[in-house]
């Protein structure tokens, strides 16, 4: 059987929010691989081997998955939310590109996900009804100087803006500076969302101004996302909606 | 019985890109609203309504759902993609705050769907793996400034880009002037893809440096990608790949 790869986001992690394409590419794999709790997603069965593995080992998930693909498995690459964005799609072409012929018969799909920031941007209204931008704040793989940069290029182009990994005890310190650029650059008002573990029983969605934010209050399960200068914030059933209107005209 | 006002995401086109929890909202409504193509897409039943509209009347559908919520029924509105990324949910609260007395009654939810952009990265690659921004290059509600100086920004910045309505019958001329800024700020060799219908029968993904796009390629039905200055081609299978890295060491 000729091998292939379907690399294939579970979305944040509802099992209401997979959709039917990647529940299919479940059914149909042989291998399922991955970050250890998004494998855990996965309900055992006879016939599928399960492979979990750690995280920040991305190129040698990517190599293993193509590996079984070219022995003819069936093999099944999952990421939470969309693998497209700072998820595993990437990281497999990087791996691809280095050694094109070792895998030339492997044939690639990819199937996207719900991403962390529509699950939440869902929950507390149209933050992100406008334009906006998506930004990593893992210094892991960039200088923590071109993030400074981006955050202030974001902030004067007056983008409602989206941040992963905005924290993580291996980095407790980038997440407060960069709080601080955006106090300055967007003002103490800007509403601000945290928006932990969105769409699972530990959901927690909060909003509050700039000023009131901590650093504490994000870890690598959090979603931040910072309004537009236009964005505004309404009640309605004593809850606080936040939504960015279409129109930039007061 | 008590009026609800689900606001919903049917993705980019394709059945197997709906969620199950959209799938379930549109089972359980009454009455579905959007505009005419959006709501060509649920299948006729007993005891659903359907309300197709024009598009450009964002405001008269959103008034119009939240009308029939507040008079009991189960109403749907649905967005193609996701309905917080240049669709209903904003112009939903838009309209609610103009008179949050005559609709406290409704209770509202929304349901987030995959937006074309995801779509569009997947069937090519990864063009969104690094830091991103996503801009309506409609001029119906924000004056055109504003988005060239967006562009010219988000080139400094060096984010992957994703451009929703990039061109219509009525504004036929603005994403020439928004190919020359990019010409200008990333300069001739930078990846661009037409992503057209994504996930329908229609469907066409083409990418070209961006010295060969013209303005012709794109229409209301395309989504535009532009890489970053470390987006990368790959060729496999005689297909071209686009990805841009996860790190940016060169």
């Amino acid at each position: 059987m000729k091998g292939r790869l379907v690399i294939a986001g579970l979305g944040p992690g509802s099992e209401a929010q997979i959709t039917p394409e990647v529940q299919a590419a479940i059914a149909a794999a042989t291998d399922v691989i991955g970050y250890t709790p998004y494998v855990a997603r996965i309900t055992p069965r006879a016939n599928l081997a399960l492979h979990p593995s750690d995280n920040r080992v991305e190129a040698e998930r990517a190599r293993h998955a193509l590996d079984l693909a070219a022995a003819g498995h069936q093999v099944l690459i999952v990421s939470s939310g969309d693998p497209g964005v700072f998820a595993m799609a990437a990281a497999i072409f990087e791996v691809l590109e280095s050694d094109l012929t070792r895998w030339q018969q492997v044939e690639i799909d990819i199937l996207p996900g719900i991403t962390a920031m529509l699950a939440a941007a869902a929950r507390i209204g149209a933050p992100l009804g406008h334009d906006f931008c998506v930004i990593n704040l893992s210094d892991n793989l960039k200088p923590w100087a071109v993030i400074e940069k981006r955050l202030r290029l974001a902030a004067e182009a007056d983008f409602a803006m989206a941040f992963y990994n905005p924290r993580s005890k291996s980095r407790p310190d980038g997440f407060a500076s960069a709080l601080e650029i955006l106090k300055h650059s967007c003002g103490d008002d800007r509403p601000v969302i945290f928006a932990r573990a969105v769409s699972t029983k530990q959901e927690t969605v909060t909003v509050m101004p700039l000023s009131r934010a901590d650093p504490d209050m994000a870890d690598m399960r959090t979603l931040v996302l910072v309004g537009s200068s236009k964005t505004r914030l309404v009640e309605h059933q004593n809850k606080k909606w936040v939504y960015t209107p279409r129109s930039l005209q007061d």
